[in-house]
């Protein structure tokens, strides 16, 4: 369509998450139309990103230093770790604002059907925390998917020997949710774990 | 969350067109997870297309050459010409591969209320290839918008006095669309434009 730059670039962002072939090239026009100012400052932005972000040695955050911004905060409680499946989830509770601990980043979540067991999970810092230091609340902030409640079990069992307060998120109707379009598995937990007003 | 480089590249992506915040998070992890595989090549990509690729001056595509490989492929209907208002239509009717002629693009569409008007658009070179050489059809395939109607009325009065066949597309109910959910002025449309089978 316009050679083998432009070609090149929407095969690229064609795959991206949330993008197809069709907002690739929505995109690159976009981008086309300032090249000065939106596509050289994204290649820029690129190359210093994959340079100088790092996996934090003691979370499993992404950040620019190891450990990481939030694992350095002094302002941050140390006594209380909320274990979330990916870096992705990490971001959204953090967005959030409410949580003032320190994290730990499982890398995924137990699957048996995609061959994910216990070893592929990044639990050791977790472990290793607790032998150093005093930790008063383990927060299981999982996905309430299948993988995501079967981690929660095996998590679970795997802190059980270190007598720490367990917790879990809890599940409900999501903010801004009508009852009448919610699945009967939410419903269900919604009601069983219902609390007064 | 995660150091200035990470805030820098979600900041940039989520003005993409089809990008917000949350699916410019989603792209940024899905980037950091393979800087070398993914990062780097979609900078070098970036990059390059800045550099390389330009606005044919004959029909206002974007492409690595001036004039475009449409504009100067001998196997393509010189005696046609459709008139687009941007190069995402270009590239979207070329994705049907059924035109085989060239292409004018205007660049937008007249629009009163934006204070776009005729000398906006870029419609010149298509007078100079009227006055050069030999055109049999000129095929009007913009928005079915109160802007484009506009444009196509005005383009109309201009193409006029060249003597030539001018063409519109068609308006109808849109491949897999049900009459049920659309809209009355399309199935007016559709009915009024109706054809034998």
């Amino acid at each position: 369509m316009g050679g083998p730059e432009i070609e090149r670039l929407i095969a690229l962002l064609s795959k991206l998450p949330g993008l197809g072939p069709r907002s690739a090239r929505r995109a690159t026009l976009a981008l086309l139309k300032q090249p000065q100012s939106k596509m050289l400052p994204l290649a820029k932005a690129l190359e210093q990103a994959a340079e100088h972000v790092k996996v934090c040695s003691s979370c499993g955050n992404l950040d620019s230093n190891d450990p990481c911004v939030i694992c350095t905060n002094p302002h941050r409680h140390q006594d209380q770790i909320c274990v979330v499946e990916t870096v992705g989830d990490l971001w959204a509770l953090e967005k959030t604002g409410i949580f003032k601990g320190q994290y730990q980043v499982l890398g995924g979540a137990l699957s048996p059907l995609s061959g994910i067991g216990p070893e592929d999970l990044n639990l050791t810092p977790l472990l290793d925390r607790l032998q150093r230091q005093e930790v008063t609340e383990i927060i299981l902030a999982l996905g309430a998917t299948v993988d995501g409640v079967t981690t929660m079990h095996w998590l679970y069992d795997q802190l059980l020997p270190w007598n720490v307060k367990i917790t879990r998120v809890s599940q409900g109707i999501p903010m801004g949710g009508s009852l009448e379009v919610l699945d009967e598995g939410t419903l269900t937990a919604a009601l069983t774990t219902r609390r007064s007003v």
